[in-house]
């Protein structure tokens, strides 16, 4: 492209961007990378494998070359070092499954539909958007979800300190697939792991625990995080990609509910998109908030100063902010006392 | 990110891409380029212009900031170079009228098909794909896609070369918007242009013609490039993008038709997608074959040596190619003697 002039190719690179994602959706769906990966390397081959033509392959295998998913030698098709590791189905960092949360037709009619939620500033598909009562798309998110929260799982965990051969008792609010509650009580063996969700993705977080052979330790409230009682006191609060479906008001219920449920010494684990004060880094980060303005009527991607307020209000003494590198994602830490 | 081993960071990125199309188509559905470069610089402000919430302006005005259409500085947003020439509708060079035709419902539904697509060998929506009769979504292109091709159409001019007083005879296949049959008459002021297209289709290039000027020298044969009578003798047959939409054997007729209405030396002047013989660069020649794929039944971007084994099977002495920097296309010129 000539450097000396505008260029119009971001333009372009972006209005044609939803043609990368459905890329990427027709590659898992047809398993190509995981074909590639048993050795069908030609797009002959790869087609006989994935038992699409030749001419449809080899088109596909190209693109996903251009977009930098897949490595051409000759007429030999290569995964990349990361699409072996997150896209090859038989690898345990597959990450494919997480297109039934993230292309889902409700998540997709959100953003469909963006011009009028900024016009209207929140999401124009319902009154709730994703946030109503028992949206099944919870469930979908719980199922499809939990592989991209081994690494922040682990992450969070090494912010609760203390001595993991002490009991600890944790409240996992919004657990869905319920990982981050597990994760802590693989991590302290002497842990009681209470999830609180609809009844419905319940399901699926309770399931999990049982396949981590946790169900000794593992119990479950059905409901609300607004409307139940959450029992307690706990020592630890879990408060994990939830308060950025919501406005500060309805966060600082959530900081206080926190709160009064934890002991004394306790503390509430945020874990979040959290930008920095110009709300345009980090770029994972400061996106979001686009995802909630087309997906939730209140939510956002808000910052450590609005959450230690938020924290601060509700009583907390002090909050922590903490990056999670390699993770998008970023961790609140609010002290009780 | 941690650089030291795999990052789904690209997954992410691709998977999410159709959010960046549905934020640029957004932001141009509000005109809120425009509305900056009116001086509308704060969320509040462009709010008020852009008869929109602040709180979805400002959302989605740090999204555009991330993705590099806008800048921001405390909370002032400026348009970056780029954006002020080609998404201010005030620029000549405005170009957000092309995502009338580039996301179109029809064309979104051959990716949103994209799996089945490439199942087939070819598009999944109908037999033909964009390429049946009179399909409307060519008036689409027609009205929209104008501004885009003044660039290309002056460098293609720039290869018909020739004593620029001299009468010139052009047919322009499959005219669309006309504009490049227009350019050259423009250069050529003793040319004259036949536009060959479909009639809803021809209507659109005839009142480009005219408000050039140029009704005078500007005729037009309705009908299929397939089917009708292509007339002559011709110094020139435009085919721009035109061959990528059909299999090989096609091309090979369109070719031999050019090669019959020619008169000795004169040459087909081919725009098109054309990648390197590896067929992964360069990117946006490529990809385009992607395109083809999804909405056509045998579409293709072809490579110069299968350009090159069309036109000499049709007759043709020669052919040349040209990349055309800057733009994303490349030519190929064939003479006939």
């Amino acid at each position: 492209m000539d450097q000396q002039g505008p260029s119009p190719a971001l333009f372009f690179d972006t209005i044609g961007a939803y043609e990368r994602t459905e890329a990427l959706r027709t590659a898992i769906e047809l398993d190509l990378f995981t074909h590639v990966a048993q050795g069908h390397r030609t797009a002959a081959e790869l087609a006989s494998a994935c038992q699409a033509a030749p001419r449809g392959v080899r088109i596909l295998a190209d693109y996903l070359t251009v977009i930098g998913f897949l490595r051409k030698r000759d007429e030999i098709y290569e995964l990349t070092p990361d699409s072996e590791t997150f896209l090859n189905r038989r690898s345990p960092a597959y990450l494919g499954g997480t297109v039934d949360f993230l292309l889902t037709p409700e998540l997709r009619a959100c953003f469909h539909n963006l011009t009028a939620a900024v016009r209207r500033g929140g999401t124009a598909v319902s009154a709730e958007g994703t946030v109503s009562y028992d949206n099944p798309i919870w469930v979908a998110f719980a199922r499809a979800m939990a592989p991209l929260m081994q690494t922040p799982a682990r992450l969070l965990a090494d912010l609760v300190g203390g001595d993991p051969r002490q009991p600890l008792r944790v409240l996992d609010v919004a657990a869905g697939h319920g990982l981050f509650g597990i994760t802590l009580a693989q991590r302290y063996p002497q842990a009681r792991v209470t999830a609180l969700d609809w009844p419905n993705v319940l399901a699926v977080a309770a399931d999990n625990a049982r396949r981590a052979d946790l169900a000794d330790r593992y119990a479950v409230v059905a409901g609300s995080a607004f409307e139940v009682a959450w029992g307690g006191p706990y020592d630890v609060v879990l408060l994990t990609n939830f308060l950025h479906h919501f406005d500060l008001p309805r966060c600082e219920q959530v900081a206080a509910k926190a709160y009064a449920a934890l002991a004394p010494g306790g503390r509430a684990l945020t874990l979040d998109f959290i930008p920095e004060p110009d709300r345009v880094t980090p770029p994972s980060a400061a996106t979001f908030a686009l995802t909630m303005l087309a997906t939730t009527a209140h939510g956002d991607a808000y910052t450590f100063a609005e959450y230690q307020r938020v924290f601060a209000k509700a009583g907390f003494a002090r909050s922590e902010f903490h990056a999670l590198p390699p993770t998008m994602q970023q961790a609140v830490v609010s002290h009780k006392s």
